[in-house]
């Protein structure tokens, strides 16, 4: 069997690739996975699980708001304000995210809406372009850092759309 | 070649876990597929390919009405009022869903835009949270259950997003 | 080691298998975010990048307008109508998409809106029906043909999103 050895290692060889390429996907589904509960977990009000989203000194700067560190984030979800949305009806429409992983770093582009009920009906409140920074950390993928800039004609928000 | 053994015996623990991992992320991408295809499929007045999204008596239960099995599902397509939402114009746009596979049984939770076409332009008639449960059967991952609450403020609905 | 060759024989066919799944999986991931970035390449104004989604020759059909190649896609993200809704604030939101691989062709399904910022806040112009048709060149897979169709009660809409 003299051809044992360069068949295993060609075995292996593919295996390391699909073992590779594999990841890749697995990174990209987990940081999916992460972007879109924040929606679901901040409109029912999850405030410990929505600050557990981002590492414990991330950011999340939005321009209506700036919050520094899993406590200011986890605050705005109890603040009176946010519970009054979630006590009117409210959605955070996350748009599906486009993912570029790079090693241990990741970022990530897509759209918020923010929607409203009021006594008239729905209402889109907010259409935000979002863009996230995240970190491959021991406890999984975190956020760094996620901005948000609502799409009103300042020239910020496209750029930060311009990124993807 | 004293370690041919130990080493295929590794080969074979490598794509054994290959093949656990894909076969995760083939199952949450069937589960998308079913969910992401409900828009589509019932906006275009598909009936019965709505219903077979469910399991024969999956149940499918909107704040508006309840629907056991796949007929009644298939019956509500049918309908005069969803007819006249076809004719008017509407849209059912579903976010990207948050699903959980566990063995043979899995859910999925996301959020739904009901978008219909009137005079005066389009509007958001409903913003609704959305919980699935859902089943491995025999023909692929089926629906039991889908439960939609409106999200006007009722405690019910964030409790569905609750769950991600 | 008798059975060594039928061992390895089937540990190839295992890995031949792994392989082939993983590409569709692989296929129908890049399709998606060629889709998804449609949205934040054409709010930010990225005339050339939006066009290199299609191939050369590729059509962009939509009821407003219909533009065949490369030079005439670029040429609308820079048109003054185009400019006008970035610098008034605009998001083109694409849900995501319903994706179907067939060897080297593919068909994608689901809605976009578009939503534009007025003095009186967002308005959600338009809700429209796209089907994409796709293939896999020596770059990557590309655009043949985008198919999108407003929502508002005329028949080839829902019809677009029937090819589910």
């Amino acid at each position: 069997m003299a051809d044992a050895e360069p068949r295993r290692e060609a075995l292996e060889e593919r295996l390391r690739a699909l073992e590779e390429r594999l990841r890749l996907l697995e990174d990209e589904r987990e940081i999916t996975r992460l972007i879109l509960s924040y929606g679901p977990l901040v409109d029912s009000g999850c405030a410990q699980a929505v600050a557990e989203l981002w590492e414990p000194e991330g950011v999340y700067d939005v321009d209506e708001l700036l919050m520094n560190g899993r406590r200011e984030i986890a605050a705005m979800v109890r603040s009176r304000n946010h519970q009054g949305w979630i006590a009117g009806g409210c959605a955070h429409f996350i748009g599906p995210p486009h993912v570029t992983v790079d090693g241990d770093e990741a970022t990530a582009v897509g759209y918020t809406l923010m929607i409203v009920n009021t006594p008239d009906g729905f209402t889109l409140r907010r259409a935000t372009a979002n863009r996230w920074r995240l970190r491959r950390t021991a406890a999984g993928w975190r956020a760094v850092e996620r901005t948000n800039r609502v799409l009103d004609g300042r020239k910020e928000s496209p750029d930060l759309l311009a990124s993807c």
